[in-house]
């Protein structure tokens, strides 16, 4: 996936950025935070991921000769070359020079705390907003669901499968992020090769019909792959697919071998594992799986689970590789404070808007997760980290003041950590492998409430701003309002 | 975009693979169909789109030392190599020698009509399957979104700017797809290089921010680009964003130049925009435009125009670069005859399932797409190419025998084209540029009823087996019950 970053990105950041160049704002630094306004599927948490794809995307960004000549090439809808022959000099040297810091991959997350703080030359964050976006809001929304969906599934292993009905390329790295989420693995070959993940798959409905019986068929793909041998058995009718499958599956037996599985992909999938489960049983095959699939998600798995499905492991592919339900996350990345090259002080922006959910926090921002003594999560704070935290330690929901909660006294760690110091990626040291990212997720998830995991009205985990940036932020728009009537 | 096609598939499709060559079946030819089964959105219509991708795919196609060195490691389930030595031997040298016909790009397309039919041997049909479905399925899917969104606009361009929110790299193929649906441009500048369609964008909210007022800002800006001045007045206040916006236009007349636009991306955009266009009437910038943007699809941009909103032009994102309504097509790839090599006979092949709607039609298939004189759509009828049409030319709807249509006597034409013969695409003559399929796109809708178009419960467009053919699956099924009791 060697794609060339640097022009995976809006139009409009090129423009700024040499507007920034030539009223020399790019002398200014600013900060960013890129953030999520809801919870995705109404669920309780998000599960954070894309952070090891950023790294890699800022270590290679560059404007290559071509993308030089390609934007060149732009006219201005009003005629004329659209940039700057100076504009476009500097994009070949141009290097990305900010720094980053950002929530390990598989951490829990919530709605309006940073999960990616930049800070760097104004052009510079601009020109990486559209590429971080793109990268953190799709995994985490892809690791979320797949982290619903295994924690429906109780345990029992669940494979993606979904690039067919993928989002073009966007299926390489919803794979990814389906295995931080939770998933054992999944059956797209290029996810598995490029991230070190587990990739599993046997045959389709095709490998059936290109044979004159399904016998035949079951039996030549058994005699091919006696130690990867799962048997789809709904390619005509299920119940006769398990007598052949049984059939086989007897004939391994005897030769040694283990029929691991037979799969079930269409139909009442929970009668229909019931009834192979009782069929398998009564052949003596009780070591022999039943794997679900068909359209399935964390509601359709609940559901067949409710109703007492003996399953072994699922595949679910469309509704977990396009996150069917709610297709995207919605993050944004928000300027929240500027200041001169090389003055410590930053002066604090905020976006006030039509929209009241669109108002944005000021500072410098970074986030206090507390827990109580029992390890369980008690609330995140988020803080600037240029005022510190108000001594008092309590947290105020941004969109109604009279909920408060006090943190005081309990055990905290600062979410960010860092992720890229002057253009670089430093994050070598953290581990950020999908399965590494998977293990932290697994054990953020054990932290949190069984209200809070809830699929769906789950209790409200308690986010909210320090007391003492509530204050800043409140006089801020009073201030804005005020200049701007 | 390098990415490694011949891995960007399921590991089934590599184990079955594996299972034909040994079984000696890769020497026995398959002919297998991708079409979709539900109208998407609710829709009356679909556009079809990702065949250029395709071809270039098909040409690109081969198994690198590094992809056949990753396979080697995989271990199966049960212990030793997934793969033998052969197999990761053959696929060194292996290269593709399958054809593919296809709908050209841009084509109007409902359910169940083929979009792209391969016959070859059955493991290349097997191993390209994925990558053909990720591909076909989401551009067609997003192409589809794109014209009902311009649809809604009526004539009014259209900007598609999703790739912040879309679903990672899938964005790439979506702004291609969004211009061969209708959009005039897209933000996302890789794809204005890649596919040579046309890019457009001029500042955001943090543009305004950077400044120490947005007087000044706009200000910046306007000099920055006179001739792709479009201000965005909605960071602060509406009101006083659009009297510093007439400011600048004013300051920009007086000079010679000209405020193309302004844009508003929060708040009530219907009453905004009337606000909007007699301030600027007011001020005599009546030839600056009004563009509207925040979270629009065709559905909010119906009610917008409804109300008599006066908008320029329209910026649309995150709901349709990821078709966020339904962010799938579903389409599938089913085999329906196999033949041994160097035969002329198919065998036709169907798959029964336990869900009605999974029936197959077995054959080899393609459309015959009738015309009234008048150049509308009459119906499509879907044939044997080896068995020919019956002579009555009479369609017959497959989920329901009684509903037919004669369609004898109207002009017709069939609408799969050569995309490649011998494993290479042969697609240069159709000119398949986005643009021009987005021309073949509006061709199209115009040749459909205005009740076909419409956003909600359209009208259903005749599709049908040709009545031959109608028979022949009616027996196979048959025939399939009494053998699998």
């Amino acid at each position: 996936m060697n794609a060339d970053y640097a022009l995976l990105t809006d139009l409009y950041q090129l423009t700024m950025a040499q507007g920034y160049w030539d009223c020399g704002k790019a002398e200014e630094e600013a900060c960013f935070h890129m953030y999520f306004r809801d919870y995705p599927f109404k669920g309780g948490f998000a599960i954070a991921a894309g952070m090891q794809q950023l790294a890699e995307i800022i270590d290679d960004y560059r404007f290559s000769e071509s993308d030089v000549a390609y934007l060149a090439t732009l006219q201005a809808p009003g005629g004329g070359p659209l940039f700057s022959g100076d504009f476009l000099e500097g994009l070949r040297d141009f290097r990305l020079t900010l720094d980053i810091d950002a929530v390990p991959e598989g951490t829990v997350v919530f709605p309006h705390e940073p999960l990616v703080r930049v800070t760097g030359p104004i052009d510079q964050c601009q020109l990486l907003e559209t590429t971080l976006l793109n990268c953190v809001n799709f995994q985490t929304l892809i690791a979320t669901k797949a982290a619903r969906v295994c924690l429906a599934a109780k345990g029992a292993p669940v494979a993606e499968f979904g690039l067919r009905r993928a989002q073009g390329l966007g299926g390489v790295w919803a794979s990814r992020a389906a295995v931080v989420g939770g998933c054992a693995s999944t059956s797209n070959v290029l996810a598995g090769k490029l991230f070190d993940i587990p990739v599993s798959g046997t045959h389709a409905h095709s490998w059936v019909m290109a044979f004159d019986s399904e016998l035949e068929a079951f039996r030549a793909y058994a005699r091919e792959f006696p130690r990867n041998c799962v048997l789809l058995v709904d390619t005509y009718d299920v119940e006769q697919g398990l007598k052949n499958a049984i059939t086989v599956g007897l004939e391994m037996k005897y030769r040694g071998e283990h029929l691991a599985a037979v799969r079930i992909d269409s139909g009442d999938l929970s009668w229909l594992s019931k009834m192979a489960r009782r069929m398998l049983d009564e052949a003596g095959l009780t070591d022999t799986g039943i794997v679900l699939s068909n359209d399935l998600d964390e509601y359709t798995i609940k559901s067949i689970l409710d109703e007492g499905a003996p399953v072994t492991s699922w595949g679910v592919g469309t509704k977990l590789a396009t996150a069917y339900e709610q297709p995207t996350l919605g993050g944004v990345f928000k300027l929240s404070a500027v200041r001169q090259k090389g003055q410590a002080q930053w002066t604090r922006r905020l976006k006030i808007s039509e929209t009241a959910a669109k108002l944005t926090t000021p500072g410098v921002l970074d986030v206090r997760r507390y827990y109580h003594d029992s390890g369980r999560l008690a609330g995140d704070m988020v803080f600037d980290v240029t005022s510190g935290v108000d001594g008092r330690e309590v947290i105020i929901d941004p969109a109604d003041d009279l909920r408060q909660k006090k943190l005081s006294g309990l055990q905290f760690e600062t979410l960010l950590k860092p992720l890229a110091r002057n253009g670089k990626s430093v994050l070598d040291g953290l581990g950020t492998s999908a399965l590494a990212a998977q293990a932290r997720a697994k054990e953020g998830l054990a932290c949190l409430d069984e209200s809070q995991l809830r699929m769906l009205n789950p209790h409200t985990y308690p986010v909210g701003l320090d007391c003492k940036l509530f204050e800043v932020r409140r006089s801020l728009v009073s201030e804005l309002r005020d200049v701007v009537p």
